[in-house]
């Protein structure tokens, strides 16, 4: 396949709001790299910030690229020496691209590897009708798995990497904030044996699709105190576990209260700025463990999530609420940014 | 409430097969006791090998005495100084008597204490109208649990402690003997997110029961190479889990054969006599972890069972397959020979 | 042995600063309680707090009452029901006075109990010749374990909790605050195989002991950059386990910004106010885990404490800096106030 | 460097008795190799097994080949493309060589690969001046390493892979079998808390070795019965964690009943034909965990091994017992086989 062959792509084109959608080149592939004719792919948050360009982006993104980095596609071309996966396969990526030699890497722990560097953020990513990428990031996706299923796998894994780093099964887990990753959760800790899910957000677009992935009970933190509503459901013992994605420092503090003593909090959501904890009594007198959590563990994750949905354990269908021409991508950007919807997916 | 009542009470009256209804003294209370009003109470495998007097009976069991340990009923009278339950709470009970001051009470794991005694077994039990226990063994059930379902709580928990004792979501688990306990961890693999159950059996009617609790797979072992099937389904990994609860040394040694490099293999079954493992093969090459599993976490896993049956995640209704009036005790232990049920339970 | 009889005790006779030495009955005891005759007690800085009369005190504490908490005895008296320990022996006391029927009691996390009261702060302490304890809180030391250093086993306890409430064996580990509790981790995580132990502080004494107690590494905070010192020990990598017992905000947050990728932070400090913490860069994207840590496991930890001291693979006698009488605790208040001192034992 | 330069090797040179000092060429390197000149070898009880010609052997090694694999040496040539070590470093080397693709390689647990292949047994190894390997199984020793003691790291991995299995602070640790592995699990067990260590061999030569490694009791199995001496130490509760080396039936038995309820059985050893096991007894009522260990994690292990040899937590100088030039390896294999040694190293 020739580099003068052209393909579309959203291309993040300057330092400020918007993308562009071009006609550029189809990348060719080194001997350990993999082409990808891209079936579909689905913004992230990630993405809105890139488009909308905030602080975080002018600090990290350096136009003009490709940005995207969730897909699922057609393998259409392999490196000399690649061995794991052959033309025709459905693959997904993982977003990390890591060092392979820091500490962390040469322990199994690859997803905080000291080095990292993202697809579709550092490097050329998968708004685009191909893209190239390393063979040792690609997971192959069973036959059957739909391509807009497969392209929120990534996001998925974060959902789950989430809420089963610890139990669940007969636990009360809350899921603060239910933007997709979040009614992902609600989803992964229904099908792990939750026994009660409760779901906070302040939209009611989204709460209902936590009320549709099985949360148990559903709150609107606008209308009514979420501490009151834990006390009433637990007998005043408070949840086992608190998965925080809203990154709001209030709600990030009501996650610190209604976890119960020797509970766990586990936050994936990433505030803007330093929160005030009352460490003292929220941690030490209850005995809890916090967990940061980030990325996918490289590759546990993506073995769960793949067979969670793919045995029917969880069903991601209410996820994706929006399908696009990848032409189209400026509306999915604004149903992204005004947030009634679950997951858009673009189709190149 | 006075020791000259009497009550209805299936006795192991003697040193050999069977047991007889007779009319005893209700039982008084002490200052930490409470005597509870027998509503359900249901046949266990130990219960089985008492009546059929086999050795392990003969060396432990001392007659006459009242046997039965998986029940549930309603408080009626409580001990000067019991403040855990209320009269009229409904109630079942944890069977081990655990000593309190042995290095295992001592550190949380109570239900491996070396000087446990065993309800029904070493002290008088619950196949009567009335049964007086000590406080500490007593497991409050929520006011709406039916009370056949709360009797079944002790082997459900057996069935909890061995499939929960590691992760299963998303993983392919093996249960090995469908026997009453078996299909009760089918259900709770799949409730806590197993991608796939295989269930193991030799008897059509426990795997059509296993089928009911949600396996993926059954397999009856005398008619399929149970390695040949995992196989075939697992391309050649083998299995992540492997709940052992037949006890029979082939099945068992099929066991460890079917779990992939480093799974996990838990033993709740009771081999009558010394098996003859491939350490080498089936345990260090691959290491695994092998786990021996008794009793129920004291009180973790009744938590487990009693939000698993509450929030509807296992429903255990299709498991109770016959209900019976005390007074024909003789015909479910008959069906329990017999082997074509699930739980039997019997009504005082 | 009578009411009538008289001994000395440390008392709390008021609201405000200070104690007093006076002569009150020795306690009587019920069924399940034990008589201890002290014959080691040593201060805790909670002891400090409420002998200062702080904030936290004013709001917990109800004079007058004799305080201390920290102590070893000789059984001379036991209840009638109390079968775990006998006259003479030698005894120390869990703290924790705890429930045993809130969910963490019922799930061995009863050092977490929701209905946690503390001996010496809301109850009568160990500042005294005698004390009278439940049986159920007794710790049973070995006959030739000194009466000092077993008297110093409990916040010994808090140090081996935090400690081991993870690997530290071939791991670099940092104590962040050299008071008593801080010495003993330094002597904790060194017998547990750590590689590297940095001892953070600002008191050259409290440096020297930590020293003395097998740190590898002292840094003054206020003369070396915390932060400086680990990037060029760790070559940039940070250290793999904090242990937080400084309550300081910025050595607290120092904690943080030098634990490694997917390394532990085990906060056992009290901080008086809400710290603010940079959430997404020091927890999130690092992928750590924080752990609150109180009190002792019950009874894991003391069985910890008890065989680390006794097989000598912590020598805890360089902690233990002064030994006055009872009579003289004022002496040890202002040792305790001043901090040039280890643990400060009042012999009654 | 050139394929024509010559070197030594000890050459495994037919399907019998023996192996053969050759002269060969110096191995030449592809873009991922590196050629490291070998500074010390250590012969490990596999090359004993291959020397002697066993079973074993007969079905698995392919002669002529050179063996050996646990090594350190200078790196004197690296490929295009290794970015990981440089001419001029120290090196040891990992001696799996994992596919990277299967699921155990996926998720961290590659040293349980189900494609395994191993350094010196199914590709040419160390005993040789030079030796080739791929860049990804070197592990870089700190400068001031001596290259005797960086080329047993190796085996001592195994032992800290064995012996940190879980935990060990404070507890009773026993050692059965102390042949090389042995007596260094008996240094790593004490370095990381153990509050006593109790070692098992029939050598008294290697009795003398645990002893001077640290273990606190040490049992001739043959002179003194090892159930009885375990009963009285522990009083009667057992031990609590069992490193199980010896790979002998009877001694393993004794590992499964001398442990006590809750405990660890950690099996490194490799029984040359299945072993009978009470498992409803020893394994199911006493609620053990066994683990199979084989390997050293990549590269958790060898982080660990690294850091407590040269942090001088475990001190291996009496492990290495004998130093011999390569040309004497004949001698080496005689003390092997006749067994009164620790570690033998030869240097090239």
């Amino acid at each position: 396949m020739s580099g003068n062959r052209k393909m579309k792509a959203v291309v993040k084109h300057r330092r400020g709001f918007g993308a562009e959608l071009q006609s550029v080149d189809v990348p060719t592939i080194s001997d350990n790299e993999v082409l990808i004719k891209v079936k579909a792919t689905s913004i992230c948050g990630t993405d809105v910030h890139i488009y909308k360009w905030d602080e975080w982006s002018e600090s990290r993104v350096k136009p003009p690229y490709i940005f995207g980095h969730e897909f699922s596609g057609e393998v259409v071309e392999i490196g000399a020496k690649v061995s794991n996966v052959e033309v025709g396969d459905s693959v997904s990526a993982e977003t990390h691209l890591v060092c392979g030699s820091c500490p962390q890497c040469l322990t199994g722990k690859a997803h905080i590897c000291q080095n990292t560097k993202i697809i579709g953020v550092d490097t050329h990513g998968c708004f685009a009708e191909y893209v190239a990428l390393p063979a040792g990031n690609l997971w192959k996706n069973p036959k059957d798995m739909p391509y807009d299923v497969a392209s929120i796998q990534e996001p998925m894994g974060n959902a789950v990497h989430t809420v089963l780093a610890g139990d669940v099964a007969g636990k009360t887990v809350a899921i603060i904030g239910c933007g997709p990753i979040g009614i992902m959760a609600v989803g992964v800790a229904k099908a792990a044996g939750a026994a009660r899910v409760l779901a906070f957000d302040l939209n009611e677009y989204r709460l209902d699709l936590a009320k549709k992935m099985g949360a148990t009970t559903i709150i609107n933190s606008k209308e009514e105190d979420p501490l009151e509503v834990v006390e009433v459901l637990t007998g005043g013992n408070g949840v086992d576990v608190v998965c925080e994605m809203s990154g709001h420092p209030i709600a990030l503090n009501q996650g610190f209260k209604m976890v119960t003593n020797g509970g766990r909090m586990s936050i994936l959501s990433l505030p803007v700025r330093p929160v005030e904890i009352d460490i003292t009594n929220d941690i030490v007198f209850k005995g809890i463990t916090v967990q940061g959590i980030t990325g996918r563990k490289m590759f546990e994750t993506w073995q769960q999530v793949s067979a969670l949905i793919h045995s029917g354990q969880v069903d991601v269908s209410p996820i994706i609420t929006h399908h696009l021409p990848l032409e189209e991508f400026e509306k999915g950007f604004e149903l992204m940014i005004e947030g009634n919807c679950g997951k858009v997916v673009l189709h190149p």
